[in-house]
């Protein structure tokens, strides 16, 4: 997926809504900077409000838009939601523009917003923390060995589980589980959950992201008891099966969660807590040094 | 018709297609000038060519765009063609974007091709030719008649033939007829034809617009025959019926033909050949100078 395809498919999500896809192409068109990502109809939870959809996401400075065409918009079936990638926008700059402006206005108030997100990426330029879009080494686990951490807020999501993994010591060319330990750390198990109804689990991930909740849907007792004597998977490095935003299935990292074992019992519904949203990376090489 | 709207609706005849949508709008919100207007998905015909669909048209500057996508585009059904509204780009300026493209190398193409559109506007500025994009005047005849002329190269479509009348002296609120005698030029017909095969008329308009031939489906010998006795109808001013840029029906200016009654008796078929593309308009205060 070059960046032409990748840029072409999101603008291509805004094809029957005319206002969207002109307020889009004159921020993606305007900005004119190959090395900026957009992503449209993102989903996001904020505090103290619902899911929603933002119209245009820049996930390398956290900013937003949402088009206000003068209705109001439904988010769809919970069916499309269930599966979707739903990022945390605790932080995040979101702001409006009013479609119903006339065209020089409407041209105007976009052109504020495009100023705007320039003057975000020139800070965050001037302070080394601006990492150029790269499609090819985003989801590739070389980038992320190479810096040496991966960060719940960095926008990190893998196409394959094995890509997931292989940031963690192992060298996997491929894997469909749903548990795998960590190659160095062992005491870390990598999961891939589903954090959402399915025909297996009752899952649940908190707005803020903070909170994991899971049941299975039968036999849900038996399940908790014999999973609270495994305290060697009570610390896991969270990848949540979502929609990513080009229609495929993605792993994106939510961080490290940790069993609350009480709340876990009391409640019969295993209560997972973020303990870190930034994990270190390793190098195959890492894990041979730690082999016996 | 106010110009976001319009605009919004040439940009949506590109929705399914994915590169035509990036290279249009990329072109609309860079030149990002409205006194500009855009028309996407204009027919043409060209000297030795057949009949074209050009992506992007800027009537202003007489200046279109393909959109290369690398296969071969079908025109659609002849039915979808038949009423279209078709232009005569003879001297006109036709580029090629080369969509297949890797992002960066596109976008300089883009870039070339808004700088040209540009210039041509800057030099036709210069000379005081370029008229800005005013929708609320362009289709109203007073903008006509404040001009002194109507030129079949200026991008002249009405979408009320009482409109088309109204620029030659009358004071029609409405009007449904295929025949008007000219207000004041009284030797003049103004005529509203339909230049495509339809049930009750055989009509053809030739490539370059310099002949129409007209002949009925039914009883042509006795039409001809009738016809060529009418020498006060042999000059006619032609407002072509043609689906305008939003879909609905328009009446585009052709030019003054003249029959050329010899042919027309030899191939019975009423031939025109046009005289001038440039005609005068005129307020209806003119006409009643002119009456008795």
């Amino acid at each position: 997926m070059n960046k032409k395809e990748f840029l072409l498919r999101q603008i291509a999500k805004t094809n029957k809504k005319n206002y969207e896809n002109y307020v889009v192409t004159r921020i993606i068109h305007k900005l004119d900077d190959p090395t900026v990502k957009f992503i449209t109809q993102q989903f996001v939870t904020r505090p103290g409000k619902r899911r929603a959809l933002t119209d245009l996401y820049v996930p390398q400075i956290a900013f937003h838009v949402e088009i206000d065409e003068g209705y109001h918009k439904t988010i769809g079936e919970a069916d499309t939601v269930r599966e979707a990638d739903i990022i945390d926008a605790t932080g995040h700059t979101i702001v409006r523009v009013d479609a119903t402006l006339q065209l020089e206005e409407l041209n105007a108030h976009i052109d504020k917003v495009i100023n705007q997100i320039r003057e975000l990426i020139d800070t965050k330029r001037e302070h080394q923390q601006f990492e150029d879009w790269n499609p090819e080494r985003e989801h590739n686990p070389a980038a992320h060995i190479e810096r040496g951490y991966m960060d719940a807020d960095g926008d990190v999501a893998f196409y394959r589980q094995a890509d997931a993994c292989n940031c963690f010591g192992h060298s996997y060319r491929g894997l469909q589980r749903a548990l795998v330990r960590h190659a160095v750390e062992t005491e870390l198990t990598i999961w891939f959950p589903k954090l959402y109804d399915n025909a297996d689990w009752h899952n649940v991930i908190s707005d803020d992201e903070e909170t994991i909740y899971e049941r299975r849907q039968r036999d849900n007792d038996e399940f908790i008891l014999s999973y609270l004597k495994r305290t060697d998977r009570f610390n896991r490095l969270v990848f949540a099966r979502v929609r990513g935003p080009l229609g495929d299935v993605m792993y994106r990292f939510k961080g490290l969660y940790e069993v609350d074992v009480e709340t876990s019992q009391q409640t019969s519904t295993i209560t997972y807590h973020r303990k870190a949203k930034r994990v270190r990376t390793y190098t195959p090489i890492e894990r041979a040094a730690r082999l016996p």
